[in-house]
């Protein structure tokens, strides 16, 4: 991660206004609205109408502030893509969660100078929960207070905390091979919990969960996820140890410290 | 459910008091206290000091406000079983939810009249979540405002949204036969999520899930479950249609309507 440029720290204010903005988009659609529990019909489709509008309006927001800066959504594609800064922004991460009515869905910023990350958000609107990563450091941000996030410097797999969206083989991500490799290391681990999405890495980046394996991540999943947990201590890699984006499986693997993290590879693979 | 008694609205606002009054006690210490990122270490057990704290503080204030009420708890067992109204408290369902930092955990109050179910209670602290259920109707209360819940109304399997908090096999609840009866369910329905413990409960209620399917529940589990479902317009029964706690699994499915109760009956057995 670029640790600095004088930019950054405004960038890292901008970014905060943007999940405030897709919160508003968001948060009235979740579960139908909070006091309206109302049920998907044919006519209605919340999460594709919260991740459209949430996208549209944080483009409109980084064109109107930032015309030069460019942007890739999941939902309208890229613009100004060649631009030295260039957000990555994926409006609403686990939508299989959104629709079940389980806050672990989360709006996912990023910003690349060149191909580097340099700042990564994590915001979930209904528990008010937001991870912002800049400079090297990640903060946890709650009802107004921020801390500093730190992993919780777990080395040993037997007492690991891990985590996966779904750990079925051939349903979802896993294809069977991937399935028996989680298999392995959640059975030398403590306890598995499965369904966060990228609020599982939010977890680890503040001491509560410890290990995060999965596949099927695409660009504007990982791109805000990396700076969370590596500003907090934390490591992240594929499965071989390579960089994100280098293999075609969408691998990710994430430790709270690197013995952790040699120590999973170690049955990955 | 008993329908009605002149003391129930009455017990209704003393169970909401031992929830809040249980927060005091479970909030703090989860997550190492929100600020503090705390690890578990040899010396410091967050969720048995929770678990045990909040159901001291319970048990005092049943025993001072109603002496003749009996109490059978997760933790310090049964006093005045035989009484004709007796209080089952689970203080912290989802200890490993609670330990992974995950907000799906939750306190369990129920109120039995004779062997009957009269009221329950789902607390969620972090979330600032409580259903009630009493008199047949549940409620969902979030920062002091409440709604009547109803369930989703859906009666399509292929439709259904459906939950159960380990689907894996020979693991934590479900031996070999169960986890592949789940699939065959969970395969016919349109999306699965995980890892909720009672939450999923509460979110079958607002219409948020449609279908439950676990087993390994105990009476401090289950008795606060069913009249939060049932009042809002659910059906819950075992695996054979049978009432709960007449097999000797621990088995639960709950569904948003009969019709859709029907159709997963079939697909268990």
């Amino acid at each position: 991660m670029s640790l600095s440029h004088p930019a950054l720290s405004e960038y890292a204010s901008f970014a905060r206004r943007l999940a405030a903005a897709a919160r508003l988009e968001t948060l009235p659609r979740f579960r139908g609205g909070g006091d309206v529990f109302a049920k998907d019909g044919p006519q209605y489709d919340p999460v594709t109408d919260a991740d459209r509008e949430a996208e549209r309006v944080m483009r409109a927001m980084i064109a109107q502030a930032h015309p030069d800066h460019g942007v890739i959504g999941e939902e309208f594609g890229a613009e100004r893509a060649e631009a030295e800064w260039r957000w990555i922004l994926d409006p609403v991460d686990g939508t299989r969660a959104f629709v079940c009515g389980a806050a672990s869905w989360a709006t996912l910023i990023a910003l690349e100078r060149g191909a580097a990350p340099v700042l990564g958000l994590i915001d979930q609107p209904f528990t008010d929960e937001c991870w912002i990563a800049a400079e090297g450091r990640t903060e946890y941000v709650r009802h107004g207070k921020a801390a500093p996030c730190r992993t919780s410097g777990e080395t040993a797999l037997a007492d690991a905390r891990i985590s996966t969206t779904d750990p079925r083989p051939a349903v979802a991500y896993f294809n069977e091979e991937e399935a028996a490799a989680f298999d392995r290391i959640a059975h030398a681990t403590r306890v598995a919990r499965f369904s966060f999405d990228a609020y599982a890495y939010g977890l680890l980046a503040i001491g509560a969960l410890d290990l995060v394996v999965e596949t099927g991540l695409q660009h504007h999943d990982y791109a805000a996820l990396a700076p969370v947990v590596e500003g907090a201590g934390g490591v992240v890699t594929n499965w071989r140890g390579d960089p994100l984006g280098t293999d075609d499986r969408g691998e990710i693997l994430a430790a709270a410290t690197p013995a952790l993290h040699e120590a999973a590879l170690k049955l990955l693979s």
